[in-house]
């Protein structure tokens, strides 16, 4: 299934990811990749999607275009979600220390392959 | 100022920046900097400062302890949001082109002086 291979492919190939989801703004999620067993990447899913609503709403008054990306560092992870569509996201956490920037990289580059799946 | 400078320091020594401000959660500036005069980085403070919230709130039920710094990337602007307090933020706008690294790393170096304003 494409979205367990995309997610398998940025989870194996990053360093320090504790698990990554699929999902949706409605908090529906459709394809989760686990590192740590402990991760309740559903629910990070589901807390942040609430935030990006938010960050959406913002950028538009803003004129700044869709949000593409959002990271957040807090003191025991990081969370990166970058957007595949208006309505649907990659969530990722991570370990402080991981690598953020090639998690970010992979998570960019699977968006083209993801977007097929909405059309 | 103390403000003021540091905000100087971060905008002349980042590339890209277009203004910086440092604000309440209360939308309430209490210094910024414009590079770019059309920047309304007011506006992008009080904006942001509502997803700020919305992102403790959610950090908070996931146990992920303060949240440090959020980096926002859209199709027209990168703004970057680092924490001072759990009050006080710094907020940066800036062009996608810009060397975002650099920005990130002179605001986190600007919060322990900043930090003991806040005292």
């Amino acid at each position: 299934m494409i979205f367990e291979d995309v997610l398998k492919n940025i989870v194996e190939r990053s360093d320090g990811v504790l698990g990554a989801v699929i999902m949706g703004m409605d908090g529906i999620s459709i394809g989760e990749q686990l590192v740590d067993p402990g991760c309740t990447i559903q629910t990070v899913g589901i807390e942040y999607a609430l935030a990006i609503k938010s960050i959406q709403k913002a950028s538009k008054s803003l004129s700044a275009g869709l949000v593409q990306e959002v990271f957040i560092n807090t003191q025991n992870n990081i969370f990166i979600l970058r957007l595949i569509t208006d309505d649907y996201f990659i969530a990722v956490a991570m370990v402080p220390e991981g690598n953020h920037g090639k998690t970010r990289y992979l998570m960019r580059l699977s968006v083209p392959s993801l977007l097929k799946e909405f059309e």
